[in-house]
């Protein structure tokens, strides 16, 4: 038999809801690969196999008529989400001393009223909200980072720690990560799954985001926590004759680096090839801005969000001019953006962050009709692979767009940069149409696979 | 000596500044207060003098020159915002056995490293999402409502058993209580105040909200807050003279009951005998449509927001077909609104969802150009005044229109129905005028008052 971490959560989950494999053994095997891999991955910030055998025990007790749809499916959490039974620490010295929450987040209490085993928690940058990494690595190049802030999520679901794994996404910490370790990674419709329990940074542009290396296991998510389109998706699979794919540069497509720039012109030819109608488009000139909005919007709801944390620091000293003794101490507590958030360092006024909201909220409807028109629309993850070094988790321009436009994306791996780490690129579509995305993702990623694909160098 | 409980927020931070009253007979004074008059009004939720009194002495600790700008403040905090030291139920039977978070709202952070005395929990509806009320009763006449969901903040404040407390808005919550209580109640702009740790029901609606029975009190809470807007506000008051005042009667003109049109009129008597230019104001037709639009958000918002609640209720049964029994005990143990919600009983779509989204955000920018053109907008607050019995805590269609459009609104005090009941007008502003909205809303009712008031026959 495959060793259990192997497997895909759906492939796990048919044989322990069969009885065919035990959520105790299963739960074993994730952890000793964990223990083989983990000294240098550093994928968790948190994990106590002792009591992940004793929730994998009292789940192997349920009765097989009562079991949930994802029993004793592993499942890593970012450690900006609440969890009951584990510590939030946010990667942030104010929270390194905190414990289990009193409730867990509002998708963590679905996904084990469903039968999931929380694993542990996972690594992440301070708050989700800075670009500087923790020391997690990418599995597929320990020189390299896996990207962030959903580092310890993405890394652990790439080298076969845990099959799924949930992150968040405020610019790009969802799919940046996909795409550096060549993982799917869906970031659904804002609103669509509860963001109750979530660390809070941005309440525009804030999603819960997930990873798995198939998208079966994302559908599976999607089915236990209730994303619904308006219409059923087709039973058959989404056959690429005559589909008409969009492939969307953007205004940002100067950014992007040749490994990037090889897999869209790639990804063009294999679609076709296989029968597609492939066309480029371009965004409205007014599209242009979104970059510049995704700013002043996170900067304007910065300010508001981690006033509270710099007041556990300096409980007297906020409400007056702080001392340059006490901003230094600030300083080295909390990391200078998030300070500079709060004291709106960048002058940003009420009048640019409102500019922001509606000029986004003036094109979201119009990003839905022009993608209603495709298929599918693809359209960079990334500027190009993992960079070397874990001190930036890197840049988040492809995706900040699409995250404050609120729409569905899906990183699909299915290509290589020149250093043969992965590189994929982001199914898109109108507001809800998560299951739609999903679709077509899973049969645009067993194409690309079919026709070479990215090829993981773990296990 | 006034009886401190007698005192504004202001006032008693002022003596205890100074150490003129020390925060402990501050807090017995309040607490002799409510053991005098909460067995009929019923406000709390959740209250522990001897502990409320360690808090106290702790706080007369602080050195005169450490003391924050809210040192020994007593504020209430409805019972769907969490507290460290204080359980938090939400009246739900899903969260009766509940205890104390792990980590404070991030308001509550912030009040109390301003130095304010957090007192106890506030009664309110389920989740702060039904109409159905708690037992609290209007101090004014113990036969009607206090109105709700903030039903326990209003109450206390307004019966000088709290000076200052602190509610949530996702329809009406906030300003109807404000209005059926006599007191200034706020609902800042959506996202002034960050809402991290509060209930979620609409991400779009959802707002914290103050009570206070002055506006100075409000003002002192928005600069710990920092509430700010663009322009700084005159040192000066707002004179009358010259100041062009719009009454905007909206859509839902035609529920407004005798006592609401009685206010309506007498108000533009009073502002124009005070030289106000007063001008009656029509909104654009396709504000019509908010009504429907706020009801969309909130059943969309509501389906994946109360999920994880449910969860929790039927571990196993939500993921399949209930039956008719599982129906039946979680329709027990949750309200049937609620359950509704989830199940998207109203059959709502993906596309009327956005078209509400959409609609909203496209007349948010219309409004702000239409308010800015005057110095001040008065609209109704409620139908009429507080309807006798606590079973319903009535309608919210005057205030649902702004929680959507995501604006400052504060209702002033300052008239009476036909039962001599309070009623109030809400003051609108542009997003992001709190502070002005705040400063001509207390010259506004400091008119209202010379000229009759509404006059309270609490105390």
């Amino acid at each position: 038999m495959t060793e259990p971490y192997l497997l895909t959560a759906s492939e796990a989950g048919t044989l322990m809801k069969k009885g065919d494999l035990t959520v105790e053994n299963y739960a074993k095997s994730l952890l000793s690969r964990i223990q083989e891999r983990d000294a240098q991955v550093k994928a968790w910030a948190y994990l106590d196999p002792p009591f992940v055998l004793e929730q994998a025990r009292n789940l192997d007790q349920i009765p097989a008529e009562k079991r949930g749809p994802l029993h004793g499916i592993a499942i890593g959490v970012k450690d900006v989400i609440l969890t009951k039974d584990m510590p939030t620490k946010l990667n942030s010295p104010i929270y390194s001393s905190s414990g289990p929450s009193t409730i867990d987040a509002a998708p963590i209490i679905t996904l084990r009223a469903a039968g999931a085993l929380i694993l542990g928690k996972t690594t992440t940058t301070e708050f989700a909200a800075v670009t500087t990494g923790p020391s997690t690595t990418n599995p597929h190049d320990s020189t390299r980072t896996p990207g962030g802030s959903s580092s310890g999520s993405s890394a652990a679901v790439a080298g076969f720690q845990v099959p799924i794994a949930l992150g968040t996404q405020t610019g790009g910490s969802t799919i940046r990560p996909g795409s550096f370790n060549g993982i799917f990674a869906w970031k659904p419709t804002w609103g669509a799954v509860s963001r109750e329990g979530l660390a809070q940074y941005s309440v525009t542009c804030d999603t819960v985001g997930f990873y798995a290396r198939t998208v079966g296991d994302l559908e599976m998510l999607g089915g236990v926590l209730r994303v619904e389109d308006d219409e059923r998706i087709p039973e058959r699979g989404f056959g690429m004759e005559g589909k008409r794919i969009a492939f969307c540069r953007t205004h940002v497509w100067g950014k992007a680096g040749r490994g990037t720039k090889n897999a869209w012109e790639g990804a063009k030819k294999i679609l076709a090839s296989r029968g597609a109608e492939v066309e480029e488009i371009e965004l409205p000139s007014d599209f242009e801005r979104i970059s510049e909005w995704h700013a002043n919007v996170l900067a304007g709801e910065g300010r508001t969000s981690f006033l509270g944390s710099m007041c556990t620091l300096l409980p007297e000293a906020v409400f007056e001019l702080l001392t340059q003794q006490d901003y230094l101490l600030a300083k080295e507590k909390m990391h200078p953006m998030l300070h500079d958030h709060v004291n709106n360092t960048s002058k940003l006024t009420r009048k640019a962050q409102l500019e922001a909201y509606d000029g986004c909220a003036r094109l979201r409807p119009v990003w839905d009709e022009l993608a209603s028109r495709y298929d599918a629309v693809l359209t960079p993850s990334v500027v190009d692979e993992a960079p070397v070094g874990t001190e930036s988790t890197g840049d988040a321009s492809f995706c900040s767009i699409w995250t404050i436009l609120q729409v569905p994306c899906l990183n699909i791996p299915g290509f290589q940069g020149e250093n043969g780490m992965p590189i994929g690129l982001t199914l898109v579509g109108p507001r809800y149409t998560d299951e739609h995305v999903l679709w077509a993702g899973k049969a645009i990623g067993d194409v690309f696979k079919e026709e070479g694909g990215w090829k993981s160098k773990v296990v």
